[in-house]
């Protein structure tokens, strides 16, 4: 038995994925920048890749840029905006409740002499927008906002936060960081004032070690990779062909039936909160239901030590996460619960519960069964 | 037919890579920073390929970091060296016939205030020592050279160089490129005196996407990625598990009949460029045989473009390159060639075959015999 309930942290790649990697690592093995048929026929996967993501993004294909993932995604965003547009100012904003790619880049960016300003952000995790207002200045060049929250599913509103930062000046620059997002809601970035987003592959079913920035072309950025000046100098460096027709397939694949996918998330989402709330001394951290991601459920199970539950729940086949698997440093606690209020005596009883379109009803009432099981006797046992 | 002789460029994966590249994307797909079952079998194939890559060049696990390739392992050698040692200096010194993963770093390095020499090669692209020492300086931090040139199979006296620097100041680091001669030569960082040393996967029928980056415990050196926190830090982004695992796969291939292969691809070697050396106004570029790389012959075939002839080759099903196809600036004039100083009229003549263990001679006799119906009616046809 296994029940993989961690897909905020991963994801199993989908068959067709794998496929296409494979075929064109042992069959399309070309080299885009060579020449000759080989290396067009490997072009051409690259192509259709761009193809499936401006489509699905509603831009432009030469806005599409591939990386090596969501953190280089990130990294290249921050950094290479940030220094492209140093003469207009050095002030960027951002929240306390970003993924590490986004908050360590940020912090580089300080010791390098750029100001930031975090956010605070609600209960809920929820950015305030009149703490927004009130960051933005003549100087701020750059804000930089993750549309999900990868700890507790809280949704940020970047239409509304694009439209405040663009109607106090319409040159300062809009990243969203949407590793969370992409593949559960709809994204058009020219819709939504957003100059830049972040995407990665191995959270849709797609292969890790891929992702791409979606950067619009009016953007000032520079590169932050140097070499052969592949993608049009932006990023150097033999295109990984397969990885990116897999995330090409990937991202068709996710969007292929999104409401209907959607829709099923959030009643798996309503059935084990509604379920797990039954439980004594529980919390759910952020946004409920329809109001958070549908795919996160974070739970606070007063009196365990979160890395004891996960422990025993993987006894039974269960994998889950403690805090943010994104994060090697597995042991610090959690930026995002500190930065919600969370109490303290919860912030070290947490566990991410996060589902994907291969959860099935089956596996929550399986989990839910073991929480019965397992919370009495374990609670038994820790120490006061 | 298909006869693929652009090996230097990019190779077929293997089918093993394949294979496991296949199975960890599908099944053993965990994120390594996961702390249940699943994140403990991935982090094993990360562990698996990093224990064969320190084997094979006798260092420590520890000092193996993997990048998304050879032009980011190039990148962060440098610019991650030089950013942490230039309270030392800020002079650094490479040569005239680098791939642009380097020379191109080294430029960026230049506009952020570092000096840089690059030293001159002779005629075979053969960096010339006495103009290494004369470069030396008491603030050189960093000397990056490139062990086999991916244009013409020069191979640089890593190890005398590397001696060299190191009789000269102990402190100056060592970088080797080495993404065209591992798996072609045994390297052994601490015999050679090499403190960092670049290779990616794609070049040696592995997974294009990978590759690492060799750095000596002792070597202060930056991230230039930020985020989670992987890698010790020092590379952040979710390792690319399926990547990596096809990685150390290649590795461990293609080291294990080393030998034997290199004999083979010698011979290769020699039978081509005896019978290419017969058709008249022709010349090959760089050392002959056993003196250079065993994978690379660049021909010079004057009287015809070689766009004209890579496309003429490419009708009979030979994948061939005009020049390094790992820039994509395609119409660029090789600055390797024209460092060695191959005449004016031969440079836009130049064909680079490059082998592998997959080349056989019955190939070789076949594009042997087309280059020879083709170039007369081509050199016909030549305006002059």
């Amino acid at each position: 038995m296994e029940i993989y309930l961690d897909n905020s942290a991963t994801t199993r790649a989908q068959r067709e994925v794998v496929d296409i990697v494979s075929r064109v690592m042992y069959e399309d093995y070309g080299n885009p920048s060579s020449m000759h048929q080989k290396g067009v026929d490997a072009e051409r996967y690259v192509k259709d890749a761009k193809e499936i993501i401006a489509r699905l993004l509603k831009v432009q294909e030469k806005e599409i840029f591939f990386t090596s993932g969501g953190t280089e995604s990130d990294n290249w965003a921050l950094m290479g905006a940030a220094s492209a547009n140093s003469r207009a100012g050095r002030h960027l904003i951002t929240t306390k409740v970003e993924h590490p790619a986004v908050a360590q880049t940020m912090e580089y960016l300080e010791s390098i002499g750029y100001e930031v300003t975090y956010l605070p952000v609600d209960s809920k995790g929820v950015v305030r927008m009149d703490k927004l207002e009130e960051a933005l200045r003549p100087d701020t060049i750059l804000v930089s906002v993750m549309h999900v929250n990868n700890e507790v599913g809280a949704v940020q509103p970047v239409e509304e936060i694009g439209a405040l930062i663009k109607r106090n000046n319409p040159k300062t620059l809009f990243h969203v960081d949407a590793v969370q997002s992409f593949g559960k809601y709809k994204i058009h970035p020219k819709k939504h004032h957003i100059d830049m987003l972040s995407v990665s592959g191995h959270k849709i079913h797609g292969p890790k070690g891929t992702g791409f920035l979606y950067i619009d072309e009016k953007v000032k950025i520079k590169p932050i990779v140097f070499g052969g000046g592949q993608q049009k100098g932006m990023r150097s460096g033999t295109e990984n062909v397969p990885g990116t027709a897999g995330l090409g397939k990937a991202c068709e694949l996710i969007y292929k039936d999104l409401p209907a996918d959607v829709e099923r998330l959030y009643e798996l989402k309503r059935y084990f909160t509604d379920r797990v709330l039954e439980i004594s001394q529980v919390q759910v951290n952020g946004p409920l239901y329809e109001e958070g991601a549908p795919h996160i459920v974070s739970v606070s199970f007063g009196g365990v030590r979160s890395e004891v539950l996960l422990h025993a729940l993987e006894d039974r086949g269960i994998c889950v996460s403690a805090g943010s698997a994104c994060a090697t440093n597995k042991h610090t606690v959690s930026a995002t619960l500190k930065s919600m209020g969370v109490a303290q005596d919860m912030l070290d009883s947490t566990i991410r519960f996060s589902f994907s379109i291969f959860t099935t009803k089956e596996e929550l009432d399986y989990t839910l069964k073991c929480l019965n099981e397992l919370l009495p006797m374990l609670r038994r046992y820790t120490r006061h």
